[in-house]
């Protein structure tokens, strides 16, 4: 098994200032962390737990037309699902033999810099999958 | 912060004995566990990982008019996600106080026999959220 554990839950929303406040007020949780990725078009704001995955809200920045698409046309909720790998390249080499497909081509940066990629939705059940490079310690 | 941990997400499948045969072979995923939940009406095969949370991939069997139709409304897909907590009615009634509401009144019997409730997707970005008792040590 080369997946060990997923490492966050992707939510799309429209608002993302007044998305937080609203599960912090919800949930009683913490200040997550904010990230503009523009190179993706995405804002991001990440909650921690004391374990396990983290939770993350994000919304379209001008040119992210296909986290867009997917409020105007579904609305908003959970958008995705992260996988953490080790070796990102040699794990899209493996799913592609056995029969993955990918959103886009070769890895590209995500949130923290990390190399990111996405096994498109027709691949499992309609489920869009991010796979993401741990960070080398 | 009352939420401690995400205990599992659950996808939306039509054929689970198809789809669990996909995910082992994308994913190189060892045998799932398997279980028909007739009170909730709905079959559940659950894939853990190394850590963290799992992957509960759902069916409906005949009773359950709401997996199914979503299943008929959005397609396959994520339905849920489920944050895992130490006393599930304490819970409740902090989130009813802070302005959450719920699919159920009352918790009732998920899968292996622990107490779960779910949370109405109005309450936050559209997300069905499980809240799941962990079980007494």
């Amino acid at each position: 098994m080369k997946i060990s554990n997923i490492h966050h839950i992707g939510i799309a929303v429209k608002d993302i200032k007044k998305s937080v406040e609203r599960w912090k007020k919800i949930f009683d949780l913490n200040d997550p962390c904010f990230e503009e990725i523009s190179e993706r078009g995405v804002s991001v704001a990440e909650f921690e737990f004391e374990e396990g995955p983290s939770l993350e809200l994000i919304s379209p920045l001008g040119e992210n037309k296909s986290l867009a698409g997917f409020l105007e046309k579904k609305g908003e909720g959970i958008h995705h699902f992260c996988f953490e790998v080790d070796d990102i390249n040699e794990v899209v080499v493996s799913l592609r033999k056995a029969g993955a497909q990918f959103v886009n081509e070769k890895p590209q940066k995500g949130a923290g810099g990390s190399l990111i990629v996405f096994i498109h939705p027709r691949t499992v059940n309609g489920v869009l999958i991010e796979l993401k490079q741990k960070p080398k310690e």
